[in-house]
């Protein structure tokens, strides 16, 4: 029942989203050239890359979102332009959302901020109100604060996908920890909620970055919300399509990478 | 008719509550093994150990609850993250812990922290909407901040059992005081209300924690909510039954002790 | 009219009520004994000794009000851990305290205090949901922060007085100035608004505490609201005798304490 | 249409308002005697010296109102006691406010002071309120806090009439510059909104008070909203008449105080 | 469909609005002269200079908007008396706003202060509320706080037009960056939402001004909203006409003022 409210976003359980916030929370400038700074650039590749959903803020998906992959909203943001501790707070209602097409509702909590009873309280409603509708509630869940020295260690991004579970998400978007091993006790932290690895920055090379997938995978990882190391890379659709084979047809990058040689 | 609200989770008055909450208050590094850290191992302890209720955030509820023991939704929650002053505010509605199965609705307040008002104010309104709907309202007091030195000193336990009591609480968790002694004057400025010992981090030795437990007992608690030293007990249905036999049959430790080892 | 709403309270015009909020407001180790920590206790001393009425917080209300002398539920409450300038919030719905058999609201405002917005802000409301429900509201008026160097003197406690006046409270708690001269000054910044003297920390002897409640009677004063001098008194009954002398009958001290010397 | 709104408080487009919320702005003992402590004297000193209008806080309305002249519910308030840059909040209704008797509602902004949002915010909403009702909404505005060294400047002074208006206010109260030139320039930037001079403290001399007085009606202003310098007067009914000779019929001060001395 | 909403402003897709809201945001004695404090100068000019659009506060609004050209009613605003990093709250709801004539809302943003959060969250519910009427939401998006070293930087600028974009905005009013070349990255940042230049202080010659306005047309914006450089010039309808030209018809800057000259 729980993993109906993800359906729309699975294929035999497994799941490649393309995220595009980027715009909102780094600023235009630091990710985005002439091409991948317009939303139909990314929208295209959603589509032809066959991904399994597409991630907006409400403003962009008003006006570029074309129905052809479904839809998850960022219901809320923020600036990178702001100092301390972060906080994030909800800017598109759920009504809204579903207005736009969305058919699942994401939601950012800084997790050891100290404003984070203000994100728990607000992650709690909006996931109330979504599950209501029928709509699952994603939570990128991003440790910060003084208690994070290391927001890839092992203990912290476990503690991400358990508090994501604890509060009734029913997918999670976390870091990978580096090594499929500690990313699997992230992972049964979630307690079979699905989880998602964070695609994160522009990896050196397109094998890193597809190592790191397949070890979010092979330590039992629903799949990836990809942003910048798809919408960035010099031939996206290529990505696309290897990663599609790491997360759905579990393909070794070595193979695949040999096949793209080829 | 205030105990026909905790009537559920009553047997001639005496209760035995298994807590699993930790995952987000600890994070699951600190307190789980792999066994523990799946929800099913400690719904099924819950069944099979016979326990009065069993307690879970919404996330876990919505899961993995199975309806064979009363349900206790904590409300609100907080990561081991944030430091300061503690506040946990609500992550789930009374309407939807209830849709989860909930009997009882639990919420922490951390009396004494800065952030004391929010949570009184907030809990005065869980209390209400709990009583409308004919559940009991369970306060998790948890004294903190500049004015607790020892949070295990009688003036200290008997000031989270009374402040419980006048907030309109049918049930106080608190820690255990030591002594019997001490801990009946708790239970008497609960003046009626029922009062459990928490449980608390897992003792050196299941003696040591079911003299605790007695001593609680004879000073009048109702019983028990029991985390830690239940899930991560190497033998958790035995710990179960010695509980069981001490909350509910009130035979002296000695004597299970004897009986274990015979 | 405005009379009215507070004649629940009133004989003649005189009053006298029986406060027991302490178990929140001090602790129950610091005001308590074995008897007087016992609600039934206090609710007993109310009937006996036929006082106007009789103060709890909502959850003593709940388990211990008996329907034999009128009831004010105090509706707001802090405990005495938290430090830096006093805020007290809302724990009690109007609606909730009139559930519970309520015929007055209390609300405890601490002027002066860096949070004396959000306790004006608050107690507007409630005020005007008692009118509409036919409720007085009474406002205990304490005089807090860095502006209030001494909070017996004349020009704050007729501050206390006056704040209650024009926030539209029926009746107002305050403490006694120390002669009939300088708290006269409180009864008229009053202006017909009901005054009671807040009893205060157990008196050295009873002769001394007699004399200040007359000399509030001569001063104006409606009545006292009394707590740890009744029922922290060795024979609470005779202290509950002469008050009722003193405040109904305006019998004079001396004659008071010669007769039960007699 | 908008000077309809303050139609209950013009004669002629003039008016002179009784201001009295100092027992709570300021405290009974900074600015009353036995005499004005009594809000009854300074409901008779508005009805029989003539005002166009009456000021209260809630609590002396509901009292002390008798309907002879028009009332002006002040629905925001705060003391004298409360430290560092002014916050005033809503502490009576705009629906209890007309249930009083109200024909207009008054709220004070604190321009300048860091809290200013918080009254830009609450006053945006009662003015609308307000309007919905048929009430004109009078601000009070007072400039403080880092930026202002003088709240008598003309930049100053202009500031609050012309905030006063931006935000919607059908009338503004606002301080006295000093000199009919650099106040008609704040009459100026209130745009045709109602311009009131605020008394002030207790002026040396009658002379000097209505001096000012003048200035500010030949500057343009609609008239005045006297409080101290009314019913702190020796002779009150003396000072309302000659109050009324200067708004009203623009006889010269010179000539009234010739006329009072004859 | 999302231009259809900006449309009431929009003459084949470009657009000049006049803005006058300084006397709120600036105080009257830092723009304003005996001319130009007065609103119905400032409306008269929008009538004949044709502008496309007239932004009014709503206390201005409601006394002399006459209906000849469109409204935009800014709904947040604060004074510049206001210390630290800048939060500007609602005033004025869309319902009122719309009563008043508006066909669109105006807010402001100060992306990176740190109450930016506060901002967007307010932002997002007009937004929705907004475009639940029919109105369009115009984001004036200021980059202000720690991180904001130059707020005319191509980063900072294109950040703002960003953000406007993701969180709904119809239209953006943003800083001119000094050349069309970085002004254009600002303009492709917001994706197709209408970009305004914002007019900014008044320039130090009508050709300066007419160039950046020329630059930021050339870089693709939508047009101008102006204000002091138009309402402050000595010859406002020349340089009324002169902006049309530039925007409207594209004409050479030079060309126009060597026409002016002869």
């Amino acid at each position: 029942m729980k993993s109906d409210r993800m359906n729309a976003f699975l294929h035999d359980g497994k799941s490649v989203l393309l995220a595009y916030d980027q715009g909102l929370e780094h600023g235009p400038s630091t990710d985005f050239n002439d091409k991948n700074i317009d939303p139909s650039f990314v929208m295209d590749l959603a589509v032809r890359g066959g991904f399994s959903g597409v991630i907006f803020q409400k403003g962009v998906a008003e006006r570029f979102y074309d129905g052809k992959v479904p839809l998850i909203v960022k219901v809320n943001g923020k600036s990178a332009l702001v100092k301390g501790d972060p906080v994030s707070r909800q800017v598109c209602s759920v009504e809204y959302a579903i207005s736009l097409g969305a058919k699942g509702i994401g939601y950012t909590i800084y997790l050891g901020s100290e404003h984070e009873a203000t994100m728990f309280r607000e992650f709690g409603r909006i996931q109330e109100e979504a599950h209501e509708r029928g709509l699952p509630a994603i939570a990128w869940v991003y440790p910060r604060g003084a208690a994070v020295a290391n927001d890839t260690a092992k203990e912290i991004v476990s503690y991400a996908s358990r508090a994501a579970l604890e509060l009734g998400a029913d997918a999670a978007k976390i870091k990978y920890t580096g090594d499929p091993d500690s990313f699997s006790w992230a992972v049964k932290a979630g307690a079979g909620m699905k989880v998602f690895m964070s695609g994160g920055p522009k990896a050196a090379t397109d094998e890193a970055f597809l190592l790191q997938v397949q070890g979010a995978m092979d330590a039992g990882a629903t799949g990836l919300a990809v942003g910048r190391n798809a919408w960035q890379n010099a031939n996206p659709l290529q990505i696309a399509d290897s990663l599609k084979k790491v997360i759905f047809e579990r393909v070794r990058v070595e193979k695949i990478l040999s096949g793209n040689r080829s």
